[in-house]
């Protein structure tokens, strides 16, 4: 097996090959002057494994480009592919919420299958079981790293002062894992967004129980409007605020709309291209290590 | 047969239904603060016959991904889908030129006709050869407007002072086909390009037989430079040159760096979302909609 970056891997590439004692290889791109993508792998791979690393954001439409093309190279030469996106992009739109909307996670899915897919990984994807799904007969693993954010929690906050903190029903079963992992209690908030308009609604009421330290979790933090509220509504009641959430895209000002709201401490994944200065990004990569090793991706 | 515009439409979506008397939909459109591309159809089309009308320039990227969602709707709809791309991007690299570089074209054919492409039409596209290799069993109809073109040049100048030069060989049989049309004689420059450093040279010589007016042919103008070459050195030999090509895409300064060489007229068609002031945009639409009844595209 060799690992092979795409433009977007925010190098997890070199480090999981170094861990894993496996061949590095980084595919060579430019922009042609018309906007085109040019890619091309510095050596030729033939009848191998290969784990081919790439985030989709931000960028998503070109990182999706850079999928198909480097699917199709690889897999003309007949090799076994392991595609990890760290960060997959159109994952929410795993369904026709309203009629007339294409199901955009289905579509990538598909256009990504039909190129010679064998094993798709990801960290922590919105949608794992609608992706399953849509995969058809390609293997696929949804990397969930509860356990990087357990341990540096733990190692900072002590188990009586924590609780675990819901922004929507989605991520119950996320704030239950982590619950678990720390040894303490969580709660859900109830939310409901209307797609078009993006308008959210809140029932906060079952916060007033919580004190100390809430750790705020989600999968995906966009532009951080529904946990600013949360905390706001915390931090008003004298809760200090963490947010623990796998990806961090952090759109326009959302960094500083959560710093205003009283979020003390942001803990994030490495997944993306996007590095925001005031944020703890975990090392995730001993543990996708463990992991593709545990799943026999690789030896 | 209803027409359905995708966001890179240059408007040729409406002008095709009306003379075709087809009902017109364009998709609704917008991106996520994140980036990512939100499509929705006003009106679910469900068992019919649907001519979807795209561009692919500029912002290759986003109209790829709008491609794979749109298809994916109208398909999951079991709609019969005839896909009109009237600039086809990634079509330049329809081979491994170099090792290791993946088939561009051949990717995004792939990607697309998992998603339930019925037949591809194409305006004037770069390899339609390979295109049909790679759609397998999907139909293919590439539409070559050269009448429009003849038509517009006979009607401004008069044959005895024309002569249609082929920028390199491989449009030749494009300046073999408009010569025949405008009953002139044709003459072929010979080029040799280094896909990786882009650099160009040319055999000019066959050129100093060319006097009067010059019609330069190509199916793509993107930086302008082999043109430009081209022209600088007929009109410096007292030519007039003329440009005639389908695709205009003017990458950066190309028009004014034609402008500076000589050329004194340029025909394009309205294939992409680029429109250049000083360029002679030709009607092509009444000529694409009498192709598609012929193909029974549509009634």
């Amino acid at each position: 097996v060799r690992v092979v970056s795409l433009p977007g891997d925010p190098g997890i590439g070199p480090r999981l090959a170094d861990l894993l004692g496996l061949e590095y290889i980084q595919f060579l791109h430019k922009k042609f002057p018309d906007g085109e993508i040019y890619l091309r792998l510095p050596k030729v791979i033939e009848n191998e494994g290969v784990l081919l690393v790439q985030s989709m954001y931000p960028n998503q439409n070109d990182h999706t480009v850079e999928l198909l093309l480097a699917l199709e190279l690889l897999s003309r030469y007949r090799n076994n592919i392991t595609l990890l996106i760290t960060y997959l992009a159109y994952a929410r739109q795993d369904k026709e919420f309203l009629a007339g909307e294409p199901v955009s996670l289905r579509s990538l899915v598909k256009a990504l299958s039909s190129l010679g897919l064998g094993t798709l990984v990801t960290i922590d994807a919105h949608s794992p079981l609608a992706l399953r799904e849509f995969l058809g007969t390609s293997r696929y693993i949804n990397i969930v790293p509860d356990e990087v954010f357990a341990e540096a929690i733990s190692r900072r906050y002590r188990r009586e002062e924590l609780t675990v903190i819901a922004p929507d029903q989605g991520a119950e079963k996320r704030a239950a894992s982590l619950a678990e992992l720390l040894g303490c209690r969580y709660v859900v908030v109830k939310k409901a967004r209307d797609r078009i308009t993006g308008n959210v609604t809140h029932v906060l009421d079952p916060l007033d129980s919580v004190s100390g330290i809430a750790v705020v979790v989600d999968d995906i933090v966009s532009t951080g409007g529904t946990i600013a509220g949360i905390a706001s509504y915390l931090s008003s009641r004298g809760v200090r605020v963490v947010v623990a959430a796998s990806h961090a895209l952090f759109v326009g000002d959302a960094y500083d709309k959560l710093a205003r709201s009283g979020v003390v401490e942001i803990y994030a994944l490495p997944t993306t291209g996007v590095t925001v200065s005031g944020v703890t990004y975990l090392d995730m990569v001993p543990y996708i290590a463990r992991k593709l090793r545990e799943e026999k991706v690789v030896e």
